[in-house]
């Protein structure tokens, strides 16, 4: 039974609903099974049917009643992502749950290592995903799976759009053309890193000459930063391309975005997040954000320091837990240092009805909180 | 019970997971009950309990089996907004159902009349909400209704905040100060359309001339047009800046936005919808969304162009359905006329490959479509 289908039946047999008034309904689940429990006997089987295979790797929860409530709810999930998808056309994307205990053999045969992941099977690559589990941020994760991993700049408006993506790591390369042997190493690259480290390239030299590129080059976009760096030792091979994005993939101010946000929050520094809140669509908001970019570009080359920026719009279900946890107003923009273990956490006084810092004021700010030590401890506390 | 607090002591105990690695889980539903079932006896004395009250308008779903389980799903995303906006210091938030049968008496008194909508009931305004009934939109949603009206733009980089937000219908105003009795009008009138319409104003004489405002000027800004309308007749009181926004609250190019798409998809012209799918996030979606905004801004006085933009990023579950309903592929952007009766659609042909049409072409298409009639028969389709 689908349940979207039923109600629209229902409704135009009361007369009272057009196709218009309910063509927008976000679908709900329709009880139907589509996630696979994979085993040692059938997975092979089973991923064999599927261009892209989603996994589950999840903790046993036998014996523990909350536990397994929660992974029916996680499920739930995985089901409407697996109807909606089932619509699609172009791929046929299958959906499986790994049991830790139990199938611990088919872990182990796929490589599954990090419990409590979702691990993607695309076009011979793995891709670890650790976001939210909710099928609305899933699925337009998966969207981003299967499209290519390189997108082409012909023009100035799309050269225009790939400026405006500033908030992830991106990547551009001129090429003369898609057969270059440099640009199938690039692309090779791309695949390693698809889809959350964003690659492009251009065939047009006119293109090439605003982006400031040589034939073959590469240049390489921090988020939010203005001036790429243009990567040494062409013309490269695809492990050369590899390492160095292995080597540059913390940038100075990252912003959380909910298809990652595990896998960012557990790339601490010692123990310690610097965070921001900014509402951008907000004058305040966007205001510090502006000084928050200002301090990034100016420390672009520090490595101890990594400012990971969270705009409450995204999360709208965690900002009271926030507000409570830290003791914070997230009506107006904050920074802080976080102990991610205990969630103890200090935070610059801002007068929110005043002037914000500037970008000097903030820089201090976190200097200090970097040289005063990693632990957050109350004498720490009272010399900020 | 609370879910989310006992996993986290079931992780603690494992030993295995810190604060750090489960500070960040998006909160699950814990059971209890928040959602009050409001009736002739009790409503008056629930909503003066708090400071703000949500109200689903339900339809009767007695004798449906199918509609029960959707309001249960419902009332399950109302109850998770509940219990997130418990855990808020400001503003005490509380959430009811009135059902449409048995509830009459209250659905009368209160003036609630779109059935299947959210009426907010917030400093002495009701506001009609719309949109997605999910708990992270709608409590978002939330989070904008107890912010002020209006927002105070207060140096260059705030400034540089309100163009940035060239979504929205937008309002700014110099003004002496807060006590002025222009502000005081332009406040109230703010009032009436707060959330969706956002009203800025400054007091900052510098800020006023770079917005090119004289004292106690509105402009008046439509979605993507850089260039706003001063509203006439200045002093203005209350009425007549209502009057002036209800004349223009249909852009000619629109975003729809999870907030309000139920109320834009009804505010059709003739029946029809033009609508245009294109990906910010990706060069070709925002080259074509550059050349649509072309055209939106040269036809910014044409009262029957009203081009409603879809970011499919917004509505990832609503992707493959509307693939399927319009036949169309939403990798690449489309542009199409729609008939929200019967769903039947006319969609431009672009060759995905190569380049996008020009503003010219794309005026054109559309003219075509608006001049040969209002209904999509397969005389009009062979025109195409």
């Amino acid at each position: 039974m689908k349940w979207g289908w039923v109600f629209l039946g229902v409704f135009l047999s009361l007369g009272a609903l057009s196709w218009g008034e309910k063509g927008l309904e976000i679908p709900e689940y329709d009880g139907k099974d589509r996630v696979h429990a994979l085993s040692a006997k059938n997975y092979k089987a089973i991923m064999k049917k599927y261009d892209v295979m989603v996994i589950y790797y999840h903790k046993n929860v036998d014996r523990n009643r909350s536990a397994m409530k929660q992974l029916q709810i996680e499920e739930l999930a995985l089901e409407l992502a697996a109807q909606v998808l089932d619509d699609l056309d172009d791929e046929d994307i299958g959906f499986g749950l790994v049991d830790q205990k139990k199938d611990s053999a088919v872990a182990k045969k796929l490589g599954l290592d990090e419990v409590e992941s979702i691990y993607i099977f695309a076009d011979n690559e793995i891709i670890e995903y650790d976001g939210e589990l909710a099928a609305d941020t899933l699925v337009e994760f998966l969207y981003d799976v299967i499209e290519d991993p390189v997108e082409i700049i012909d023009n100035e408006r799309e050269l225009k759009g790939f400026y405006n993506m500033e908030e992830v790591i991106r990547l551009v390369g001129y090429f003369k053309s898609e057969r270059s042997p440099h640009f199938i190493e690039y692309d090779d690259a791309a695949e390693e890193f698809h889809p959350f480290v964003k690659f492009f390239a251009t065939f047009d030299p006119k293109i090439a000459k605003k982006l400031k590129l040589k034939i073959n080059e590469v240049n390489f976009y921090e988020p939010f930063m203005e001036e790429p760096d243009t990567i040494p030792g062409k013309p490269y091979i695809e492990s050369e391309l590899v390492e160095y994005i292995e080597q540059h993939d913390r940038p100075t101010l990252r912003k959380l975005e909910p298809h990652s946000m595990y896998e960012i929050w557990e790339d601490d520094i010692n123990g310690e997040h610097i965070v921001a809140f900014a509402e951008e669509d907000d004058p305040d908001g966007f205001e510090f954000l502006e000084i928050l970019k200002e301090v990034a570009r100016e420390n672009t080359d520090n490595p101890n320091l990594s400012i990971i920026w969270i705009d409450p719009d995204d999360f709208p279900l965690l900002v009271p837990y926030w507000e409570k946890t830290f003791h914070i107003d997230l009506a107006s923009p904050q920074i802080g240092v976080v102990d991610v273990e205990d969630a103890d956490s200090v935070w610059m006084e801002m007068d929110d009805q005043d002037d914000m810092p500037s970008a000097d004021e903030l820089e201090q700010w976190i200097e200090d909180v970097l040289q005063t030590g990693t632990k957050l401890n109350d004498d720490f506390i009272s010399k900020l």
